[in-house]
Parts: structure tokens; sequence; C-alpha cells
């Protein structure tokens, strides 16, 4: 007998997390035999404990098409992780008593690495609590630290962006070097692995110097100036990619705003004017810098057209994975050849994803610390191949707001 | 008897001033009778100072069309600004030997207010020194500002780069601000004028709270922290859009880094994070800020078709009109009608053009100096309209990057 599915999107959105939605609901539609309704969370799992679910059977074909080419988390994401079972068993038994009342049988939850922690502790709730409920997490990070998947969904998008932004600012900086700008850094995003910011490098084969400072690498300044002089001399200007994470050897942030998330993560900012006037201070060379934040992981405009389709593979493969029965795994994506570029999709039992982090390979990066190596571009320039334009109304992309229409709620209020 | 023409390219560089170039170029390769030769001056002005020339001859005609998909000067740019003749009439003789030496009739610069100035003073060598030249203006500014023409190249495509990027970061912060972010702050450019940030406020026909400070506005704490307020608990979250150049009522910019450029305007940078951190100081709002900085002007993959036109027809206008015998004038581009948009080419004495520095119309902003109007909005619509993608190769775009081969030297070194 058909059940329904729950399905959440959690932590830090993406360009392309609502492919998978797309992947999800599209695939459920499929088999109206095993899974009724798709369920989603609004703003995420905080949607479930609250007993604020929307009903997407309400939402059209074509508005779940346009999923597929639309930035952010369609049904809103949220920061919030449960606790362990002993240390918070009330939000566990409350899920249970919502996944009862709303006839929930699939758990798919859309994150990254504190998410995969949260799904398998839901996937372990048979066992633990004793209600039946099939758990799969569907990979998306930006920031492409998830364990086992070759790549994470929203990647390889934010991957062509930097690439292609830092290309272009590249060239502006050239054009300036005679009389004015010589030094252009650009801070991105990766608090812990420097995926997004080794894909700046990939400027280096179009004739760009470009830096790198990534946050696997301590932080020597010294080195730094006179690399960045040595580039200003032999070609009238330098690139410098700098990412969030990038710190002094002591462990502190080149920049720290002093705030912290819920997840108690430092939240960070503002390390490129930090650079940039640490390379004027030295060497007196004028700067610009950006800080390109949010625009990197929302910019569907310029989505890798494979980021987009492993997206949507991840959440079609996610409901087929939970059909055929399993539990407490994530659909992956594995390559399986490099030239020319071909990738099939796996499974990774949770509790080998949960909270483990992947770093770049030691290979990835540079002897000096401050550039990618063959290898590294090797893996990285199939995950930004292809474009996957949005359609455009007007000047502007034509990105889907759904009707998010509430299930009515048939439980008491629960307090977070 | 053909005669060989100088082109340059002066100031901040854009999105489509290669294509300007291109149209130049191209325009002038059909009048070989007339025009023998483009020789480009390396960066900007300075290469004919330095008799730095580069013979775009030598260019193959599919180099020279695929500047219309290049963002950047691909001959250089500079920031130099001749003095008057009576201040500095050393430079203008140094002109009249190079134009002399290499058998330059034709005058084309491609740049902003500063820029036309420059061109209007070449334009009047004939009078002022008897040397025969025409000299023609070739409008090109992200910031909007020139007089006369409706508008100017390289604005339309900053101006989609940055409707579309608030757009994509705005659907981040709402699916965030259940738990999280609730603040998107992004600076964008333009000193003096708001035309860039009043592009930010196109997002507000797609549901999206928005803010805006404009330069042309005296920055009222109050009334601002008041706003945000009203719009966070109307719609849980609020996106501001913050100009470089807003300011105090006593004129003292919200982030000033304290240096300045070669034209002695002070270097901006900086405004996004003390509007984050004030709103935070204020009502507690967790924020994220982008300063897009290079990225938008440079932004070439998100070109606006209309504009790429645009710039294309201003340089191949430039050229039309010195064979047609003009002096001392600007091609501009003449709104004929607003639905559906219509414009047409026309011209503009220098005379008129030069020192004169267009401000956004009152009417363009509302009341409490924080929105646009529709009025601005209907101006705005028609220059962001169409895509313009540029080729791709292996994920990347395929810029072009000129050979750029010297002419000959034929006079002893200048310096400058």
């Amino acid at each position: 007998m058909a059940k329904n599915a729950f399905y959440a999107q959690s932590g830090g959105v993406t360009a392309v997390i609502n492919a998978s939605a797309c992947g999800v609901i599209e695939a459920a539609r499929q088999h109206p035999d095993k899974i009724a309704n798709v369920y989603a969370g609004r703003n995420g799992i905080i949607g479930a404990l609250t007993e604020d679910l929307i009903d997407t059977n309400k939402e059209s074909a074509e508005a779940i098409a346009a999923l597929r080419h639309t930035p952010s988390g369609g049904f809103g994401s949220c920061r919030y992780k449960l606790k362990s079972l002993e240390a918070n068993k009330r939000e566990y038994e409350r899920l249970i008593e919502i996944f009862k009342a709303h006839d929930i049988g699939y758990f798919f939850y859309n994150g990254g690495g504190d998410s995969a922690d949260t799904c398998y502790k839901v996937s372990q709730l048979s066992e633990t609590m004793g209600y039946p409920v099939q758990a799969i997490h569907v990979p998306k990070t930006v920031d492409n630290d998830l364990p086992i998947t070759d790549n994470c969904p929203g990647f390889g998008s934010v991957a062509k962006y930097i690439a292609v932004s830092t290309l272009e600012a590249s060239f502006d900086v050239r054009s300036m070097a005679k009389t004015s700008t010589k030094i252009f850094v650009i801070e991105v995003m990766g608090r812990h692995a420097g995926w997004i910011a080794a894909a700046g490098g990939l400027v280096e084969d179009h004739n760009i110097p470009v830096v790198i400072l990534f946050p696997e690498v301590e932080f020597n300044q010294d080195k730094f100036i006179a690399l960045v002089k040595e580039k200003v001399e032999k070609f009238d200007f330098c690139t410098i990619v700098v990412s969030e994470g990038a710190h002094w050897p002591n462990g502190k942030f080149l920049a720290e705003q002093g705030t912290r998330d819920a997840f108690g993560h430092a939240q960070l900012g503002g390390a490129a004017p930090v650079v940039a006037n640490m390379v004027k201070d030295a060497l007196g060379y004028k700067f610009h810098w950006a800080v390109a934040d949010y625009l990197q992981r929302a910019a569907r405009h310029l989505a890798s057209k494979t980021d987009v389709e492993q997206a949507y593979a991840m959440g079609k493969a996610a409901v087929e994975f939970a059909i055929a029965g399993d539990n407490s795994i994530m659909p992956t994506i594995d390559r399986t050849s490099n030239k020319p570029y071909a990738w099939a999709v796996g499974k990774a039992p949770l509790s080998e994803v949960a909270n483990v982090e992947k770093m770049m390979p030691k290979e990835f990066i540079t002897e000096d610390g401050f550039g990618i190596t063959q290898a590294c571009k090797d893996y990285l320039l199939p995950l930004i191949q292809g474009e996957d334009y949005p359609p455009y109304e007007n000047g502007m992309p034509k990105y889907v707001q759904l009707d998010n229409v509430a299930v009515e709620k048939k439980l008491e209020k629960f307090e977070l």
C-alpha cells in the first residue's frame, strides 16, 4: 500500500538543490502505487517538528519541472541539527508522531554533512524506536566535502561560477594594470575545504597569474607576498583567490566577524579586504576586491549542466532506492571514467557518510601551497562542463515560486 | 586618400567595451578607401603618447569578431587624463607628432565622462594646433552617467547582472531566513550616480523586499533601520542594495578605504559590511553580504543583448560619422519608443558631453528615498532585455586574447 514521503532541504542552499527536489517529486509521481504524496518540510526539518508540511501534490507538473532551473530552497531550508537520541528523545518521539499522523514511510533529507547525520539518526528509528521508516540522504553541498561520492551536487555550479567570474575579473584587472589596479582579490566560500577556491585556479590555463589561499594550507605571509611580487613583475597584474577559511598557523581566520551560526561555526567574511590591504602595504599595488558570498551559490544563471543533471539524478535515485527497499543510504556520484568523463549512480551507507568531511587531497595542491595541480584540474573540469540556462522573461530569469500549500494539521503544537 | 585611425579604450572597462572596438574595426574594414588601418593604443591614450600602437590589421576577422563577446579592454585601458592645452602643451604636440608619423586622421576614444573631455580637446587640435584630425567619442560607462544619450553601453549588462544576482541571492536568503540569515546586503558600483543600485530594485516585482541606498540620497540611519525592520517583520527577510557612493549627510562615504585613484577620486569599497553590521547592531538579524566589484562590470557571461547590440552600434556609428565628415561628436542612443522599446543612433556635440555627469532623475527614486519608481523600472527594463551568451569550450567561455602586434616605432622616446 502506498505511503507518503517526507522531503526536506537542509543547511545552506545551492543553485541546484531544487533540481534534486524536482528529481524526488517527479520520480515519486512515477510511482503512485508506492508513494501517494511528497510532503515537503517548510523550512527543513523544522517543518516536520512543527507539523508545517507542504502538500506538493497541489503543485502542477509545470511548477515542479521549473524547480529544476530555480536556485535556492523552494520549500525553505534551516540550520537545525537534531541532537542524539539520548540528548533529545522528545524530538524523535515527535517525528514519529508526525510520521504516524501523516502516514509517512519515506524520509528524504537533502543536505550536507550535518544533515547526513540527522538522516542517519532517523534511519535508525525503526530499530531504536520501533517505527518503520526508510531514510535516504540526498547529497547537497557547495563545499564538496561529503565522503565517498566523487563530488556533491551544488559544487559543480559554484565551481563554474567562480572559475568564470575569476576569469572575467582577471581580464578586467589586466586591462587596468598599466596605470591603475594590479591586484584583484576574490573571496570564496569553503570553511574547511578549499574545493571552491581550487576552481578559481582553473583560470591559470587561460594565461592568468593566480595565487590561491586554501584553508588546508597555513597562511605564510612572507611566501605569499614574495609570490605576488614575482607574478606582478612578470605579468603586470595578479589575481588572488582567497577561501573564507584561509587561516594563520595559530588557526585564526584571516578575517572573522566574531559571530557564530546555529551549528556553532564561526561566521566568516572579509578575508578579501584583509589580503588586499596586506599586499598594498607590502608592495604598494593598487587593488580591487570582491566577496562573492551568496552570489556564488545562488548563481543558477550560470549553472553547470553536469551539476544540474547530477542533482536531479540524486533526487530521482533516492526515490528509486527507497522503493527498492533501501534504508540508511545516500546515492552517490561515481566517476567511472575521466577522459571522456562518465559517471554512474552508486550508493553509500549513511554510517560512513555522517560527520565525515572530505578535504582536498594533498596531490591536488601544488608544493608551494598556492596553486592547483594538473590532477586537480582533471578532477574539476568535468564538473563544470555544459551550460544549463534558465528561461528568461522580460530580461530576468523565470524562476518558480511555489504555492507551498500547507497540509492540514492533526496534532498538538510542538515547541522547538 | 585613406588615412589611418587611432582607437583607444579609456577608464574602467566593461563587459561590452570590446563590442564597441569590434564595431569600430569591422566598420573601418568596410571602408578601406577611407581608413587604411586602425591603430589601437596599447593601454589607452598612453599607447599614443609612448608610440605603443597595436596593428589591428594583423588580427584575423575571427579574432576581431570574437571581441564582440569578450569582456574587458582587449587593447588595455588606462586612467590618464590629458591636462588642458595651456597646462601641458607638450602632450598635445606629441600626439600630433604621432598622428603625423603614422598618418592618423581619425581619433576614436572609447570612454566615459573624463575621456569625453580628452576627446573634446583632441577634436580641437585642428583649430588650436593646426593639425586636421576628426575626433569621435564612443560612449562607454557602467555608471550610465553620460549626458544626452539615453543610456551608456556597459550599463545594460551591469544592470542585468545586478538585477539577476540580487534576485538569486534574495531567493537564497529567503530560504535561510527561518533559522539563519535574514538580511542580505549587496554592494554595487556607482560613485555619484545610483543607476546600478537602481537596477537591484527590479527584484521588487519578483516578490522580494528590497531597500536601496543611493548616492543621490543622504543616508538617514534611523529611517533606514525602521524600514528594514518593517520589511523583515512582514517578509521574514530583506535584501539591501548599497551603492559604493552612499554617504552620510556630511558627505562622508559609508565606507572609504582612504586611497585615491589617478583622477583623485576616492577609492571605495566596503559599504556592505558597514551596513550589515549596522542592521545587526540595531535589530540583531543575522546577515550575509557581498561586494560585487569587478565581477559586475566584467560579467560578459550574463550580458544584456540590447547592451551588446548598442555597444557594437556605437562603435560602428563612430566610424560612419567620421567618414561622413563629422568631428567633435559622440554617437548617442536615442530612445524613440518605450513600449515596445525602440532606439536609434543619434549624435551629440562633445562640447555638451565633456565633464557633464547625468544623475538619476528625482522622479526615479521613491519619496522615502529607498526605492525606485515605476518610471525608473520602465526606463531600466528595456536595457536588460535579451541574453547574448558567449561561446563555451571545455566548460569556460571562449574569450579572445588578441596578438596585439606592435606597430614599428618611428619617433624618439617620450617620458610621460
